[in-house]
């Protein structure tokens, strides 16, 4: 099978990645440069990717940022709000329709290389605030991408209905290094800022905690 | 009702974009160049949107074009073929996934903007090579950009079971002068080819050909 691998750099996606290597597929990765105050999670995904022998594109998308800047992950003048991933202040670091977007490019990549299918780390955790990341449009993107393309490409998205607490078991047992090779921080400043909703939510997963969902 | 209006500058979006201002809708336009041989639509566009004083970008997506480079639309290998827009042959002008990738992103920009859909001038011509302009990939696409924002943004697909006849004729009540602002050849040189798919369709929906679907 092979699987174009929608790599943010973050635990999710790495572990995603690793996972599907694990299990022999066949993989190019694609990153998005889409403007995020956290761009650095880029070179995380680069030193992968690298080190397990990978091909993988960096995609400039910063023409298209100023589109959608009334997200605090991109637009300078709004803060990356502070708490718990799941809150209601998270809302603003929502990159309108963004996983749309880059799936559809990568469905055409798909397309394009005669590959099987697109591969995105989406979790169960991502339900509450991010409505691109729920299993009802994950179905409906995939049926699209199944019906415009030739080669019927489809959407894996294995993590939809596990946590981020199951997907950080998943990569300790793999035996994937999370400081050396994963960046989260929202903020993307010289070190993880611990307060911002995906490090609240990235510390809870790797100490284990209970599962919120 | 405000809309973003995919414009190519081809006769069907440009048709379209009359159609809906005639109606009364807000709207802004989003052109895009994705290294398509033809990018002299683009001046049309913009052309057209000026004379109507409707805002308009136009997004640089030649950054993906090495992700879709087998259509012969973008590749300057492979030759634009000549013959009739619904033949067999045809097929090589697809750019994979395409459509997906420009609704992707207009959804995104009407969800940024709280406007309420996005207009494309798909049509039933386009049916037997395009999977990407068909009324089930269009429902099935429409439905993950509801599913996908919080504003419920849909497609608004009107020209989706018509014929470019039908389309031509809606045009010419609305007074399009199409040879001043449209152009479709997929050539893209100084003057339309005359033989491509697009300037085959084009010459018989402007001459009232009989529909052939």
């Amino acid at each position: 099978m092979k699987s174009i691998v929608i790599l943010s750099g973050g635990m999710d996606s790495t572990t995603l990645l690793c996972d599907m290597v694990s299990k022999g597929y066949e993989i190019k990765a694609l990153s998005f440069n889409y403007g995020q105050k956290h761009k650095k999670e880029l070179e995380y995904a680069k030193k992968t990717c690298t080190e397990l022998k990978i091909e993988h594109k960096i995609i400039d998308l910063t023409n298209i940022t100023s589109l959608l800047s009334n997200s605090s992950l991109i637009n300078p003048d709004v803060k990356v709000p502070e708490g718990h991933y799941a809150a209601e202040n998270m809302k603003s670091t929502v990159v309108p329709n963004r996983n749309m977007i880059m799936l559809a490019i990568a469905i055409g990549y798909a397309e394009n290389e005669k590959y099987d299918n697109v591969a995105i780390a989406n979790h169960a955790g991502d339900h509450t605030i991010y409505p691109d990341c729920r299993d009802e449009f994950i179905q409906a993107l995939s049926l699209a991408g199944y019906l415009g393309t030739f080669n019927k490409i489809k959407l894996y998205a294995p993590y939809t209905n596990i946590t981020k607490t199951d997907i950080a078991e998943i990569g300790v047992k793999l035996g994937i290094d999370y400081d050396r090779l994963t960046w989260s921080c929202y903020k993307g400043g010289e070190e993880p800022c611990g307060k911002c909703g995906t490090c609240v939510e990235r510390n809870e997963a790797l100490s284990g905690a209970p599962k919120r969902i």
